[in-house]
């Protein structure tokens, strides 16, 4: 349970990669089984009202799941998402950034398992959960 | 089951509600227990090799089952998903649009449930499945 | 497209592979999309009141989704369950048979996703709705 | 967030209302956030090769979040599974007990958000996580 790529090497691997969203997402932290990213709220990602966007959520636990395998099995991977099921629970405070934690239960051969927990920074209610699944291609 | 929005008021209603995204969202078709709505692919939907963004589908389930909802009972609530599960199955056609097609299958007093099928445009097998539940409030 | 295992097929496969429970389930249709199932509701599937306990609403449609890949890739496959998601809509009449339509939606290399919608016998509108993951082992 | 029902009064309530299963659940801990429920292997929850079957798992999560909540509310509630999203991650042990904690994040006044992860016992990888809602009647 190496970790094969640290903070920096997935806020580098995210700038090559996503050009057009890296700077919505701050990695801050890496484990051997979890993964901490921040989403830096900006105005594309409010609904009238202030409140967060369900697909910005739904963005970030994703790259949060994506970057908690690559930091186990480095960047050379074409994971790609199969399967999400989120709960969307409280509103999120308006303005505020968000924080993914994501915790990873499976790295299998051919599927990868983890649950992402979303909170508004400072607070302890979380706002969103969701389960992802990722195929992970063959070598 | 009445419909109490057809086509022109949901897209009017899209207009007046998402004034940042209704521009991406076509409404096509409205019966008493569906409604079809088309995403207009454009660049801010892409990731890198012309494929659409996991975040892109989710976006459009969710505004389909939202405007299935409107459709029968009207543009004054304020529903809200509570929650989505969604299967990415195929990769979109590159560039290409998304038709989405919702059916409602409870329109509860509290809990709205329906699914989502979405398929590139002109092609017979869907990309993705979600289902989604929404909370409707009190009036 | 071709169906592998037709009706009388996957009766006598669920008799011989699941002895304890192939007496609860009668295979009533098999086209190349999909599959009906009907569910003989029997003491131990209730719960006090006479309704349907959702474990085996579940069962009903994790056995449909797994017909519906049988019949077409044939008896030999060890395909495995990775997700489900289903909602409970409705409360099934009590003591009902319960009628299963599963369509596959994707029927891949390594992963079959469908959907499952169940209902009371006789009635229009579903109890419950399931997507369901399968892996299907490599031969 | 007071325990409204501890251990004994949750193994009680079981023994009351469920006289069909109670024997198959123990509950072993309450705590303001979590509680955590033994499955007693026994020979209805297996399938071919003595691994658990899937709608046994999916039971154990469903009571260990229904106990969750009624830890919290108390007996009179007649809450409800209405969504389950299971994700079977790994074959279970042949034959051993399984545990199932459950963590609640949201006990809304109207739905309860909660996620389950179910082990061998004695294994530190989850053989199964489950999320769950359920709506909670008003009084």
């Amino acid at each position: 349970m190496d970790i094969k790529m640290d903070v920096d090497a997935l806020q580098a691997f995210l700038i090559e990669v996503f050009p057009q969203v890296h700077a919505d997402f701050q990695v801050l932290d890496v484990t051997p089984k979890s993964v901490r990213v921040k989403l830096i709220t900006a105005d594309q990602h409010l609904r009238p009202g202030g409140t967060i966007s369900g697909p910005t959520m739904f963005a970030l636990a994703d790259v949060g799941m994506y970057l908690a395998i690559l930091s186990r099995i480095g960047p050379e991977a074409l994971a790609v998402t199969t399967n999400c099921s989120i709960d969307f629970m409280r509103k999120p405070a308006a303005g505020v950034d968000l924080i993914c934690d994501v915790v990873l239960h499976k790295l299998g051969r051919v599927l990868a398992v983890g649950d992402a927990l979303i909170y508004s920074e400072g607070t302890a209610e979380p706002v969103a959960r969701a389960s992802l699944t990722y195929a992970i291609p063959p070598k």
